[in-house]
């Protein structure tokens, strides 16, 4: 019997559409955390899912990237 | 001329989505927050936009409500 695959966490799932959403548009992660306001470093680690992001970051990236948050989650 | 209205920041949108959704299964603070697994005091807070939540907590409320992280943001 088919093991029904586990959900992939919502930090991994922003982890990658993050990524995938930055590469689209062709900027570094050091270019999207200065028009997200944030720190370099941070971006980097939320991109490896490392970080339990706050809502308020999470709308700076999504508005930094023109997205909605929706569209990263 | 039409003065255009501010978007409603994430955190509100979330804290009136909780609220609606949890009053529509008619369930309490207190017994979501034990669905949860979170304080009864905390989903207060988040419900009149006090908190800057974090991606898992949001997860687990939505979770409790049985519903997607995009069906409350």
């Amino acid at each position: 019997m088919k093991k029904r695959k586990e959900p992939v966490p919502a930090r991994q799932r922003f982890a990658i559409n993050l990524r995938k959403a930055r590469l689209m548009r062709g900027i570094s992660q050091e270019e999207l955390a200065e028009l997200a306001e944030l720190h370099r470093t941070y971006v980097g680690s939320v991109e490896r899912g490392e970080r339990n992001i706050s809502i308020d970051n999470i709308e700076r990236l999504a508005k930094a990237l023109q997205l909605e948050i929706i569209d990263l989650l």
